[in-house]
């Protein structure tokens, strides 16, 4: 086992730390040290945080945090930002509401920033939570900005994924119902003493209730007249033994339905454990493998190809190569190289 | 020549539709008929419209519809949607404001989904874009939803991409500010007969503002401050030739401010033919034929492995294997595959 895996399993901060510095760097080794750590991984519950900007996922979590504090729990947290294109680094931005928490050595709070322009962030998302799990926290709540593809990644990761947003018509909702009606496991109305808490409520479960009757095959037209606003009656209980996302109020300013959306996070865990809900899992845990697959690939053919790929560009922005032709020149060019062996420490 | 690709030339409408249809579906001899368009593609102006959800991106690509088509220009529209799970579809919800340009042959408008788990949006909006420029297109408008990475790898296609983002204090625009900086080359802030118009087109104008000062290396702090609302003065004008974002406002349900919006849009398109345009339009070709080359070889990847994809989920699942060594393992069974022949008509 290599010396700093140790250590993150001996619960040592520093050593835990200095592994996450590897990640982020992708510094030789660090891939070593993920593979000693993965069977020790699988004993945290991993908590996905996402929603639209301004809803108050950061302080949210900070109420999560205390919640899971108060039972004596370690708790990580993976904050996932997007990358500054001028420092390279994460903007902690609204983070700082986490920062009464910095000093708490039972809290461990890390910046996860996307990798540049190839994306690359659920590898990096994963790769930090597992370190935490094996670590030892005992929650690890990873909080994502909107619900873009990477997000969805990233929740894949995530045992509950909660969906957060703010009161109102439902406009922000709008843009990704689909993909949101996906990665939902609980919804969160937050900041739920202003205007429009209870149509937002309204809204997300005649969206629940519309997906399930799609799913069912009672629908099959598309999402239009949610998009549009109308409210299908009934709504369809879920008594076929899947999970239907409740929708909760909450305003985390206050602490305000904290409590009972930590209950509602355990009996999704609880359903998790059902035929059902193995079933989903597995589903997720391969859409993962895929994804970090995806990563790999990609990084891997970068190293490979260097500076083809800009000689590619130049040629294909003279107009004496198509694109089409270029991309497949650098995947035959990427299969037949050699493979770069991950070094050992 | 592909048969297809000459009707694409020829301007023949139904020919168009099919090749966009063998696009979707990834269909046999598609990358042929786009090889054999990409010579004659590069006519079109290609405009990005992005933004915030509920920032009235739609009605405002209608009003631009209306500006180019008072000019005789013919013009394309690629609306890039989220899937539904589903339906498996495009959702085209607020897109019916645009449906009045149905009936008129002169505009084309296609919807684009996104593709699956592992992304490929930006390869087949930059594909049916090019069909549209191939066809006779003078300007294509390229409408996206969100700031994602996703959105990010649309935009590159673009020549001029605005950011559309509706009155307020900002809150939306906060979440991926580094990243809209990177992509806005004007910037929009629409429904601006609503209150808060202004005070969100000095937050855009302190922001860009900021962001220059920070690449001139005046200041090399993260965007905290940014985010915290403080306003820097005073601001640095664009007098180095580099292109400054210009901040617009526009009532579109109105029409007003969308003559100045085009002028704006001239005046960048002008600046491109600078040597500074140049330089940037290079490495937004660069980077878009990454995004391609990545799309492509992930399907090719999938294409070749099969599914040996799930069975090493399998394995990871029950813990048997890593997912660091499954991936890796699952590169080199796809480097030394045979590579899949593109079948020629």
């Amino acid at each position: 086992m290599h010396p700093l895996a140790q250590r993150v399993l001996d619960g040592d901060l520093r050593g835990a730390a200095r592994v996450m510095r590897l990640i982020d760097d992708r510094a030789e080794g660090h891939i070593q040290i993920l593979k000693d750590l993965f069977p020790h991984c699988g004993r945290a519950q991993l908590i996905g945080v996402t929603g639209t900007p301004g809803a108050g996922k950061s302080t949210l979590c900070d109420r999560l945090i205390d919640h899971y504090r108060k039972q004596g729990k370690k708790v990580g947290v993976v904050a996932v930002d997007p990358t500054s294109p001028f420092t390279g680094g994460a903007i902690l931005g609204d983070r700082i509401r986490m920062q009464r928490h910095f000093t708490d050595d039972n809290v461990f709070i890390r910046s996860v920033a996307t990798r540049g322009a190839l994306g690359g962030l659920s590898r990096s998302t994963t790769d930090v939570a597992r370190v935490l799990d094996a670590y030892g926290c005992d929650v690890v709540l990873i909080e994502t900005v909107g619900v873009g593809q990477d997000e969805l990644d990233v929740t894949r990761t995530a045992h509950t994924t909660l969906v957060v947003v703010p009161p109102g018509g439902g406009d922000d909702v709008q843009a990704n119902k689909a993909g949101i009606l996906e990665i939902a496991d609980v919804f969160v109305v937050n900041k739920a003493d202003r205007e429009g808490a209870d149509a937002q409520v309204r809204h997300l479960e005649s969206m629940i209730a519309l997906g399930r009757e799609i799913k069912a095959g009672q629908i099959r037209a598309p999402l239009t007249h949610v998009v549009h606003g109308a409210v299908p009656e009934p709504i369809v209980p879920a008594d076929d033994g899947s999970w239907s996302p409740p929708v909760l109020k909450t305003v985390s300013a206050k602490g305000t339905g904290v409590a009972e959306l930590c209950e509602a996070i355990e009996q999704h865990r609880a359903w998790l454990d059902t035929e059902q809900g193995r079933t989903r899992r597995a589903r997720q845990q391969q859409d993962q493998l895929l994804a970090q697959f995806r990563d790999t690939l990609i990084e891997e053919a970068l190293d490979t190809l260097g500076p083809r790929i800009a000689e590619a560009a130049a040629r294909v922005g003279e107009k004496q190569l198509d694109p089409y032709s270029a991309s497949e020149e650098l995947i035959a060019a990427f299969r037949a190289g050699q493979p770069r062996p991950e070094p050992r420490p």
